[in-house]
């Protein structure tokens, strides 16, 4: 898709952003920072946050209510937690508002967003910006959080061109590089290189748990285990929703994991050096593979 | 251990590097930069590096054989993969040389030492500098590599104060933190800490070997994945070998490992938010130990 030569400064005349956290404060900061919105408007939970972010002149004003935020909006981005869209969802009056989301999974929202309101409507364009860090809140947010990352958007047959082309321009106005997929393949996708790895992060951490010298332990971590136990610092209430959310593809995949290390313990186990390390080569030629995509070093 | 004031400059004579690749030409950057040495020589059995690191005067001269290079050493530092150290140990007539190694097990390697010596001689200091790279070779070396990063040795009762104490200071003028602990705890820490993490992260990384369309996933992977699989760049070799030599304690922290996800599993499957949330927060809690006491952020 070629995204068009749409005019770019205040290309929104009234933003709403529902969920005023990491990713909702740094969509705020970017659009603000490129001017893309005469009128920005945020709404959350935290009301506090939300006159913080006034203060700061990061938005222009804040509503007590979803459903006052939304109307009149011409654009709706919702950036709440996976297992909060639904509840959202139901608080907006459709007109005609674009709506997009930048939930990590897709097809459970797509499944909220019919049970609303009985069918996708053409101007909601869902979204997904694979950025994002282990630290969450307003207080982390940062205006180029999302530039040079890939985000995902999952039309479908009836989306409404506009709507996805406008949808696609902000984000590509805010540094990002846009792919387009099903909400299935979404899914199928971030399982293998999201979903799996965080969880995976989350249970190396834990399994130091019940340490008995853990600061010890700790102490004398190496590299690989600062790495890969850095995402399981992230919000437990978020992730939790989101393994849920896609818990079918995320056990698939685990299922997928679970062959390769119980191959690993028993040729270990055998002391099998041969069959060790060709593994690990084929290990090393995907990260390698990796590396020569995304030019990461 | 406290370790006193010796002369810094030129500590040790003749200085002899076993094995010249990331870690020995590491090494002996850091040595040359700090003049540890008033010689510093190495062996290798790529007898091109051993030219380029003369030639770039990394090295004050190389020897064909480690039974050469060996003699008249007041310090070896053996920097060979781990299943190779039992092969170079074979090669040196002990004399009054302090040894050390750089291997990321030690219980093998002790064993190693016995068969060879029948008993640890008192000035071989079992050593491991927790530091490294997923890259491989001479030409990834750092003068820097080392510094900041934690040095575990591994003495036992009857080792030689003097060497070890050289052997501290060497690693401490190098930039490094000191610990002293057995063979035993350094191989059960380590199998947590960095060789469960490293085999995690291969698996990780092959169980995406035969995906169907490896590059798009790949393309789409998030920072996650990217942290995850790093380590599975590292050389196959030396990581078979690691695993190999310390099996048992590596199975050891892998079933642990299993429990907690097959719990993960059970729980994802059943939908059970609360303990899903629960146990994501049991490793948030890790992770945020472990930041504390690194102050890594």
């Amino acid at each position: 898709m070629v995204i068009s030569n749409l005019e770019s400064k205040s290309m929104f005349k009234r933003v709403v952003i529902i969920g005023f956290g990491l990713i909702g404060g740094s969509i705020a900061l970017s659009i603000k920072k490129n001017r893309l919105a005469k009128e920005l408007i945020a709404w959350d939970i935290d009301q506090d946050c939300l006159r913080k972010g006034a203060e700061l002149k990061i938005i222009d004003g804040f509503a007590e209510t979803i459903n006052k935020a939304s109307a009149g909006a011409d654009l709706i981005v919702l950036s709440v937690p996976v297992g909060e869209m639904r509840g959202v969802l139901e608080q907006i009056d459709l007109e005609d508002q674009i709506i997009t989301d930048v939930g990590s999974v897709k097809g459970a929202f797509v499944k909220a967003v019919e049970e609303v309101f009985t069918k996708v409507p053409p101007r909601l364009i869902p979204g997904h910006p694979i950025a994002g860090s282990e630290k969450k809140g307003f207080g982390a947010s940062e205006a180029n959080l999302f530039e040079g990352h890939s985000v995902i958007l999952t039309p479908n047959e009836e989306s409404d061109k506009t709507a996805l082309e406008k949808v696609a321009k902000l984000w590509s106005l805010m540094g990002c590089k846009i792919s387009f997929m099903s909400a299935q393949d979404h899914d199928t996708i971030l399982a293998k290189t999201s979903h799996l790895p965080h969880l995976l992060s989350s249970v190396i951490s834990e399994s130091m748990y019940d340490e008995p010298d853990r600061s010890s332990a700790l102490a004398h971590a190496a590299g690989s285990f600062r790495d890969m136990s850095r995402v399981s610092a992230s919000d437990p209430a978020i992730w939790a929703d989101i393994f849920l959310a896609n818990d079918l593809r995320l056990i698939e995949s685990l299922e997928r994991f679970l062959v390769g290390l119980e191959k690993m313990k028993n040729e270990i186990a055998a002391g099998n050096y041969s069959e060790v390390k060709r593994f690990l080569e084929r290990g090393k030629s995907v990260r390698d593979h990796f590396s020569s995509i995304t030019k990461e070093l």
